[in-house]
């Protein structure tokens, strides 16, 4: 995730839910920035307080192994969707976070080429400290890849952010 | 990491140390295909036993914050750095590997549009198991992000790999 995230609703989305999208079209962030037309692009709704869930198919470009998407391009989108989760929790508000920790788990190969559910959702928060965690799912809900991390809350001024 | 290493050696490279690069312009995997334009196409060479280093110097369309590489990104360089680590520890023997657990801690924002150098190395096995470590440094070596993982080896049979 770069940058604050700017709320926007949409009335005809095809879900419901509060999108959490950064439709500016100078966004560019390899994961959010819709002006990014090399990156990922995703689309973040909130699910839930705290709560995050983005659609994604991957292209084989992102592809490790023919037909699985990169280890690194998972952790990509888990990285985004935990990082949304921390913001939505705290109902927009205009801060920064920082990635501090991330740890993933490969459990299954994710399909490039098909469907797939990035979903990220806060578990505590102490302080400026966030703790998320997320998961990549199938179109049929099966776990592919589980991520955890800490994020941590730099008020008031710009950071040079840990990695995104 | 994609597919098996195949390992050339390239008299006029550069630096020395033995390459481990899949040249094959069918090589599409996104972190080491050298045939995959839209792709990080790493070129990794040998820098000891089990001991691996390339340089990259990411493009801004890989930033997440504005001149920062985005997290993501730079799980897939060290992800690429820690697979090669564990394939070179055993000396290009043609064998399977798969990512198991990965863990990556973000000490400073790694810059885009920089010369970045990414290094793996082997810690230790144990059986099936091969435990690997590595760093993004900037170019005053300069330590950016830590990741561990654990990889397992997949003897004799092609595998649907976790991941990558």
């Amino acid at each position: 995730m770069s940058d604050r995230i700017r709320q926007d609703s949409f009335g005809e989305a095809p879900d419901a839910g509060e999108w959490l999208v950064r439709e500016d079209p100078d966004a560019r962030c390899f994961g959010c920035g819709q002006g990014n037309e090399r990156g990922l692009r995703l689309r973040f709704r909130r699910t839930g307080p705290g709560a995050v869930e983005a659609e994604y198919e991957a292209p084989e470009h992102f592809a490790g192994a023919p037909g699985v998407v990169h280890g690194g391009i998972q952790a990509a989108l888990l990285d985004e969707a935990l990082g949304f989760a921390a913001h939505a929790a705290d109902d927009g508000q205009d801060f920064d976070l920082v990635t501090v920790e991330f740890s993933l788990r490969y459990r299954r190969p994710a399909p490039s080429g098909a469907p797939l559910r990035i979903r990220g959702r806060l578990l505590r928060r102490e302080g400026r400290d966030y703790w998320v965690a997320g998961e990549i799912v199938d179109a049929s809900d099966g776990l592919l890849t589980e991520a955890t991390a800490r994020w941590r809350r730099i008020d008031g001024r710009r950071v040079p952010r840990d990695a995104d």
